[in-house]
């Protein structure tokens, strides 16, 4: 009995050092997809890798978790609440509904930002040579949630090919955000797909700094212990 | 000895009964992407499925076979040869250079058939409110397989969400097709990423043929079965 208490009383100091213990954190995560007809859509390569490991990491790190998926191929992180969506619109409204309760949201997602403006209800036939796709932008959820923003967190991606630091850093002040993690998707081994990742974080205080290149599960880690700073 | 010789003879037998032994078979699968940037792309719902249970089931049939297949995340039936492609392109070229030895080729990939006009280099920035895309045409493959045939059999399958028959037919004589397996994707069980289908074969013969809604395996089967027959 006395072991059972000890280990207990150890647990629970354990669990107390836990860089998220009892903290709510949401993750959106893999792309959003935008019909074209019943058949044909629009996306884009995220592969949801990076967000389900900061879903994981942030689960092992004492979190409470939502994640909000676009559609992937990957397992849920056990423990961890999910919500699934095709679109950037499903995904705003499923973000916006649990936004207010939350002590950390990061958006992760690589949500498609167009969508066809029409949307035909049977497979269109290809009876013609071209094709205008009249597209439009989707609702911004990064800008949506840092308008709302309260007492929260606000961590977003700039997945890039060029000028990472210039668009991250317009993302982070345009979107009112904590933290900006910027990848360069056009670089070997920190693309959509990869294992690995290689994460330059914006803080809005104006600071930079350059995660090396780990495996996704480890940037997740170190991504969370930097924002576990950020909070009160 | 008499005992191995007498196997070895009724091996021969069985195999000789295959329906399709020594032939060679090639089967396209999945969707095809068409990229916008380095990040955007269109594509379609297939999951690819269907193809690779055709493959498959022709292995068990004696065939020698070759699978060209667009991005799908499903494993390859052992035994088959597989080549990988992302693009209507791609896939174009290489169906072309196996064409000229097949005996059957069945055309089951829904490739894209509309591609963005430009490719950006870069990922393209949103800063419009609305963007035109520009779509044209992609290579039609099995229009290019129709007017190259000599004595291949050649299947095309069409995926509609309606007026089935018609689009079949009028298929069939345009693409100068052996045979149509149609399915209506709209239908329960009949679609894309779907375990089961309902196909519709229509013959050059004028011929109409309704199988009954079957798992794709068994779907593979009975279609591989009413080809063999076309054989010379």
């Amino acid at each position: 009995e006395i072991v059972i208490a000890v280990e207990a009383f150890f647990d629970e100091v354990k669990e107390e050092k836990l860089l998220l213990h009892n903290k709510k954190v949401l993750i959106t995560a893999g792309p959003t997809r935008e019909l074209v007809d019943p058949v044909r859509y629009f996306t884009n390569f995220s592969s949801g890798k990076m967000g389900y490991a900061i879903a994981k990491a942030a689960k092992k790190m004492g979190a409470e978790v939502t994640l909000i998926t676009g559609p992937t191929s990957l397992e849920v992180p056990s423990g961890v609440t999910v919500k699934r969506v095709v679109s950037t619109q499903e995904m705003h409204d499923a973000v916006m509904e649990e936004f207010h309760n939350q002590d950390i949201v990061i958006k992760c997602a690589a949500v498609a930002d167009y969508k066809p403006a029409v949307r035909y209800e049977s497979k269109m036939k290809k009876n013609k040579q071209d094709w205008h796709i009249e597209m439009e932008k989707t609702v911004d959820i990064l800008e949506s949630l840092g308008q709302k923003k309260e007492h929260q967190v606000l961590v977003g991606f700039a997945a890039e090919t060029n000028n990472l630091e210039e668009y991250a850093r317009r993302k982070l002040e345009k979107k009112n955000l904590d933290l900006v993690a910027a990848n360069d998707v056009s670089k070997e081994g920190s693309g959509f797909g990869s294992e690995t990742n290689e994460l330059v974080l914006f803080g809005k205080d104006g600071t930079k700094k350059v995660l090396p290149l780990v495996s996704k599960d480890k940037a997740a880690e170190m991504l969370l212990t930097e924002v576990s700073e950020l909070l009160d």
